[in-house]
């Protein structure tokens, strides 16, 4: 092992795009394990970041190698890390929590006081090696491909949507059809949801994708009336849970105008504008509940996520989202595939 | 008893106000019972009829008889009625719901999808009699006075409201100190909760109000730049736990901003106008939960109630939230004094 | 229509078995439905009334028309009955709860304190008509078959079972391969357990059932030690969920010797005999939840199985588990072969 | 300060009783606090260890400084210690976790896998000095007094237990009267149980003790049929809640025979003696919960701990609950005292 590695790196703030460079393979500090990356995935947070967009450009100080979704070998610890060791098959949560505040000892360390993202905050995983906490380290089944086990961060993503509601012989519908919803649709219908219904914008390839992992029914919301459909085909009632996956403010209006009474909306996207509501109507006399959602539970999330990877319609499923695969030399070709929006998650495999 | 009683009548929508009549005693199905009212309380529902403002235009079909909260006694019953008799001490859930439909049949009767509010949807209390379904009457413990008893209404809304959320040994702020926004003080309070912090726009007396019945730390939001002294003391933190008892959007706003990531904000205000939110800095990021609150767990919130009504701090600050008492003939006084604003609760003794 | 039908009638307490007998139709009360039943299905409960065994010797006081798992039609309803008509096709929730008392107001009317259930305490459903209150009806899906619907009673138990806990992405344990207990495997499976194991005593018949609905390990407890095995698949850890439905005081030992620290096991059966436990040792230190369940929550475990009937999967289930189908007049014959334990459940269908 | 430091210790099993030595300080190691004692508590497992009995014979491995329950000052932090710093006023939870099991992961640090206690596994705090892992720290609220601080282990506990149920409004029993029992009773009245009922044995001192600090009824289980009297009171219905803290089997069943159908029974209590029950008529007809506790959340309950010692009247109850203050020196009589069960809290201030 030479102490260069490739990596992408996002370079400067005032110049376009990001690059591939040869750059010091991190160190390990006492709690930090090595980890040779095996395979990534992109996610949606890379896009901005690659097309440097108003987020981006407030958020990230470059130079920073972006990227946090993959799956690896540990390669080397740190002196103060125990329960890990060379040759673990691993991921990792992408939250480094502090460990000591509030929300770290109250269950919500995705939520710490002090949290930094890893690709975000600090250097990430497009790389041939990444150092992480070793207290961020999780340890994937053998058995399950390494390109699953890249995506388990945005499946968290969907776990953790999911299980904020109850959805099990409820009606579900779920807006915004990007790979994180399309997951959502896979486990809904899994664990057994009554009627998952999904909805994308206008973009055929990832409603298909949709259909392809179990959606019951799908709507397409610039061509369709989806309030009108979906209180047609529950008789008037309206779902018991909403999803919010698009980002989209217009969106959570109308998953609130189809949300029956005494449901609960789960809102995971990013949303670019305000949104105006009218309170009283939609939240209070309908006896609603908004719930905001971030990451994954630290670790519940993870462990309900490993129990659902041994259900093999979800894997099934987990195979149809991965549409594109690429080598790591080929990562802007992968990041057009993400960009272009037809395709699901696009992984890269590095070796 | 003959067949003629006295009630307070909002005869036609065209005209002002409403008059004290003599109308007949109301028939007693076979589902029902009769009661004698002998405590009637004034809610800001009955001030809006009087008053009748744009919702009262839309809502009530004049002639009715208004009002829905009070303690009596039961003179008659219906023949399908079994265990209910003539002399019990009762209250009544003003929500008639139909006891078949899914809210019905899974613990939400409140949302009754065919629910009817008797004082709004058909006729109500500020009578010497009403008849109401069997199914709606609380007995009411004997050793408790009419006058405790008539105000569960809203004291129910402020207990459903608390216990929708975690308040035991955490910060509570509480905005908007009408009456309920007050019950809401002294139930937190007297549940153990860490801090209870309570805001009122401008109202002096209600402000002391909510003092007297142990508010820790009371705000003017009309003065006082509450979000920064809720954080100041709060070291930056924030509260666990918002309880939006104004009405007021911008208060609901202020209530996310001072509100700690992961907590709780639950809305029981109407509001008059819609609210404008950016959901991925005050929802999503900061994993929030919103919940919208209508009416009493039927009977939950009335059992934990009954509960509640042991205690004698708790009775003792609703004797002081009952803060004017008139007879039935000085219907109109009374309600002069709720408009007034400056008042708690206003009751009506009916001998 | 005659005032007379065919009723499986248990007599007279001195004499064995049953006779099926003309008798009159049950009158409709002003709260019923008369109800003309399709199918039926023999419960376990009803093998004890026909042994007569000492259960039933205290409880039951003949004569007595049995049995309460069925599907019909309506066809006459009671002058206060308003949301059901002649013709819907239904069953019934076999509990008649009161409607009034502390558990009925806060959604345990299925351990009500004036509880009735119908087959047991009043006139049952081996008989060509059923007149039970218009509140236990639940209306099927017309598109569902009447077998199915018929047995939704012991679904339901399963269903309240299962989900009393949390299994989606956990290993459960089933300990009693019955016709519920194969219900529930086939539920666990379906909503995304990690892994089902079951455990029969020695009956092939029924542990290969509980095979083919799904459970990933199959073990006989008269032959197997169990709890050596469990520990081994689950590398010491133990399993997450264990769902007592054998009735066997041994089995929730040994249930709880393989449960891991902090998980719950559920309790449907009737045991015959006391069970001695080291409570500090299984419970306390092991930070365990016992849960003992009977009935169906009335009615959310009727609407979530509602939702899961729409499950493929499920569905080709149930369809499995009915194993044996008679006409009503080979009721005893039906009933033989319930008692020889080479059965799932046993449906006679009366037309 | 010198290297060495006083310590009571256990120091051989063949020999009777503990002794006062003098030991070398305790190292820090990278992860740990030296923390200086200011106030240490006397637990009853601290008594189990001085009488030797069964548990502790095959427990603890002497030569141990034993002790849990303390309140002091960090006077020096390891190299990867980062948020305390000298001079922090602290106490700390005896549960050391691993931090990356199973458990650990998912919110039940304190029935971690790899789980040591200190005082128990290794040394504890009846000594001038402890180094504890920083995670195992509690930050205290400056203002409170030491000796308060000292018993939030069993408050903790008590808390706990309390909060694994549902009293507020609720009749809740606590059977034992012992400390905990009587902080329990403390915690129960002051977050707003309808009624809390204490039963002691015969002990008189503990009896009183749970009276002053707001039990609504006190009984002497070994003077009265306490199941009887309970039923008497409720009208017939039992109570919602049973908190088992006296460790006695037939506490349990008692328990068990109090409670309200749907109710939930926890027990804390460390059970010499097996327990035979009746599963069907107890547990499964009666829909009844049982939840083993033990040690505190890590680290809910002790934030949740922390917003109750806010409240002045738990304050006032704990301040009652301590009867008896010693110097360290002093460390034989407060045992002795401790023993004798005419005491509540004894603590000891080491200065």
């Amino acid at each position: 092992m030479t102490n260069k590695m490739k990596a992408v790196v996002k370079f400067a703030p005032e110049l376009n795009g990001t690059e591939m460079r040869t750059v010091d393979i991190p160190k390990v500090g006492m709690n930090d394990v090595l980890i040779k990356i095996k395979t990534a995935s992109i996610c949606g947070t890379d896009v901005h970041i690659y097309d440097w967009n108003k987020w981006a450009a407030n958020r990230i100080k470059p130079p920073l190698i972006y990227g946090h979704e993959f799956a690896g070998e540990v390669v080397d610890i740190g002196s103060n890390v125990k329960h890990i060791k060379k040759g673990d098959f691993v991921s990792g949560e992408c939250h480094i929590a502090c460990g000591h505040c509030y929300q770290c000892r109250t269950g919500n360390a995705h939520i710490c006081e002090n949290v930094e993202i890893f690709g975000v905050d600090r250097d990430g995983i497009f790389a041939e090696y990444v150092a992480i906490p070793a207290s961020n380290v999780w340890k994937n089944d053998p058995l399950l491909p390494a390109e699953i086990c890249s995506i388990q961060d945005p499946l968290g993503n969907a776990i953790h949507t999911v299980f904020s509601t109850d959805v099990i012989g409820k009606d579900v519908i779920i807006l915004g059809v990007g790979p994180i919803g399309t997951m959502a649709v896979s486990i809904c219908k899994n664990i057994g949801a009554k009627h998952v219904f999904a909805v994308g914008r206008r973009n055929q390839y990832r409603i298909d994708l949709a259909k392809k992992v179990g959606a019951d029914y799908i709507f397409k919301s610039a061509e369709q009336d989806v309030v009108k459909e979906i209180m047609n085909i529950t008789e008037g009632k309206g779902v018991d849970v909403v999803l919010e996956m698009s980002g989209n403010p217009n969106a959570v209006l109308t998953g609130l105008d189809m949300l029956k009474p005494g449901g609960t909306i789960s809102l995971l996207g990013i949303y670019s504008k305000p949104l105006t509501v009218d309170l009283s109507e939609k939240v209070v006399f309908k006896y609603a509940t908004i719930k905001g959602i971030n990451g994954r539970l630290m670790f519940d999330t993870w462990y309900r996520m490993a129990g659902l990877l041994k259900n093999e319609h979800i894997k099934a499923d987990l195979k149809k989202i991965i549409t594109h695969k690429f080598k790591f030399d080929e990562f802007d070709k992968a990041m057009q595939t993400m960009r272009s929006g037809n395709s699901g998650k696009v992984v890269l495999n590095m070796e």
